[in-house]
């Protein structure tokens, strides 16, 4: 995989994980229109790796996101009327576009939420498919107290945690700490400090690592598809894809390595780590 | 907004809130067909009123409400034949219609649940954006124990806590407090005392008062369509919805309250408040 | 009712309810091919008994149901390539066929939860309409680390607990004891003590014998329905349902029994249980 050359966010490769970071702490990582460009860019180089399984997001500085970024506002209040384009309509889809494309991808997501979770913040940590949290993080959708709607973000929240919950959250701008993230959802589980966060994320990692990558994949399409496609479809196509696995290469290496008490190929951990 | 006159419902506008408080007390505030018809002409009155931002519902007497009232059924039993129309069908369907139009209701909708909170009233408390419990109110779901379905109820309680939580409360006819309310998401939260309820409902208004009124009924309306409109859609809509909202008066207001480190119009209090 | 012969399946009537016990212990009742077929046979027989209101499934020698059978797998690799059928998908597909037959049967499901709970026996679980587990439960989806995906059970589970918590749980290969299991909503309630978790059965066979049994098979169907019907048209649905069951022989029994203050025929104990 070639990743692209980024200004404000710090990638790293370990072993079957890239590890982004967003890198503007002086503005609690606000996602900036060049920021969620390059974090699309990140993602869609790593669409086609499938030695990469999983992608790690988290802030700099102690802060996950603070949403979006009031300069884009202003840049694209200084373009009104100059063309027949819609500059705010442009800035806010092309979020959407991140998150549907966060969501969807082949690798697992896995946030790591510290400090402030807000707006664009909320948004991505409701698309990943491992959230870990701080209990001192803060998460809020304060959109509705500036007089916009959290467009882009209400739909992967309703997702995420149900309309009740949603609805009271952004309706309210309500915000929560770490454990009541957790009851509702948000994030999968809270730690108290640092060490144990850190100690978490290396957990999941290593958890990741013992499942097939193909299988992972295909096991998070056939759950995103559900409510979209009607059960007797998707039944049909989830045999079809546990044929096409059991028959494929990682089918017969995990069955085999079942048998052999080994651990398969995808799971062994490299020389270094051993 | 010219309120209708209510004979089953006591109406009171405060600032920006409707108090609509359920008086039928010797019937722990049974929802009858007349009482039913009083609420639709409320929400319909209000519907278009947009200094409007919260409907509070509640019950005198202690009560929330206690679902169908018996009359109604005699009366329908009493009619069945006269015509060709369908007495039970009618009646039914109405209270199923009061429910649609209570959930799309622009403004938020505050229930606060004492007492008995049982079949139509359970409801209610279904479609709520903020729902208030006192610990000691019973919630139950008793139809099928009666030999008829909850019929324009179940699906609104399955929107709410889910399939799975819903199932079992309606095919045992059980019966839950407000702490176990709060964990299965019909409550937001539960409250011991009458003074720490009303307590919660000043604060849930004075929250609502700092939310834009109609970025609020906007990122409402983008919620309720999840999961009935197509992701890719709704996002598109979800972008010329922030469009409008961010170049209309309320983003102008919020935008530049918020550079000005002051409280936008919408959040002002009132002198007598101060 | 006549039930099919079985020979993995134990079966005993006892008034309203069908106690189907898997009898494999010595593979911890793994789900083979020949034991879904004779689970279908008999969901196929009771679903037309309308006396049996309640068919409780649960594993012999304490475990549940640890998944497929590794020797079902073997026979379908040998068979492959032997015609133009693909023994793979109808394995698979097979099983998911016996998931909806059973999310969609007219009595109320009832799972008992013990020991091992595992791939298909996780499926069957999140099918149920009534969960009861013992806290020692253990509670996994491992299939992605044998290579494979969960491939029919996936739907099921993201209808059961949501796409949050299905996701982590699928991907990781997580297991889970009976309090998270709670949590999440696969099982309704946990119980430490095998004395327990068998009070709680016969008192969940008492409560569905209050309810009356044409009024729960229609309000499952409806609660099944909602997210696939558009919300207008099962409220209509639900209308008409209501009105044939007010006028049918359990409502005008239910209601005469609720102004008698009597209990209905269908709620009557048996002589033998006086």
């Amino acid at each position: 995989m070639t990743l692209p050359a980024c200004e404000y966010l710090q990638l790293e490769q370990r072993d079957h994980a890239l590890f982004v970071t967003f890198n503007r702490p002086e503005v609690r990582n606000a996602l900036s229109l060049a920021m969620v460009q390059e974090l699309m860019s990140v993602l869609e180089a790593a669409s086609t790796d499938t030695t990469l399984r999983a992608i790690i997001l988290r802030g700099s500085g102690g802060h996950f996101c603070a949403g979006g970024d009031i300069r884009d506002m202003a840049n694209a209040r200084a373009r009104l009327g100059k063309d027949d384009s819609d500059p705010f309509y442009a800035l806010n889809r092309c979020f959407g576009q991140l998150l549907e494309m966060a969501e969807q991808a082949p690798q697992m997501i896995v946030c790591v939420l510290e400090g402030t979770v807000m707006g664009g913040g909320f948004g991505l940590a409701c698309i990943s498919d491992v959230a870990l949290a701080h209990s001192e993080a803060r998460f809020a959708l304060p959109e509705t107290s500036l007089g916009i709607p959290p467009a882009q973000i209400a739909p992967f929240v309703v997702k995420r945690i149900g309309l009740t919950q949603a609805r009271r959250l952004a309706l309210l701008g309500e915000s929560l700490c770490g454990d009541e993230a957790a009851r509702l959802g948000i994030t999968h589980s809270v730690y108290s400090s640092t060490a144990s966060l850190e100690e978490a994320l290396a957990n999941t990692l290593s958890r990741i690592k013992r499942c097939a990558p193909k299988a992972n994949a295909i096991t998070k399409q056939l759950m995103l598809a559900v409510g979209k496609t009607d059960l007797g479809v998707l039944l049909d196509d989830a045999a079809r894809a546990f044929s096409d696995a059991i028959q494929g290469e990682e089918g017969v290496e995990g069955t085999t390595a079942f048998m052999q008490k080994r651990k398969p190929t995808w799971a062994a951990e490299r020389e270094s780590e051993a």
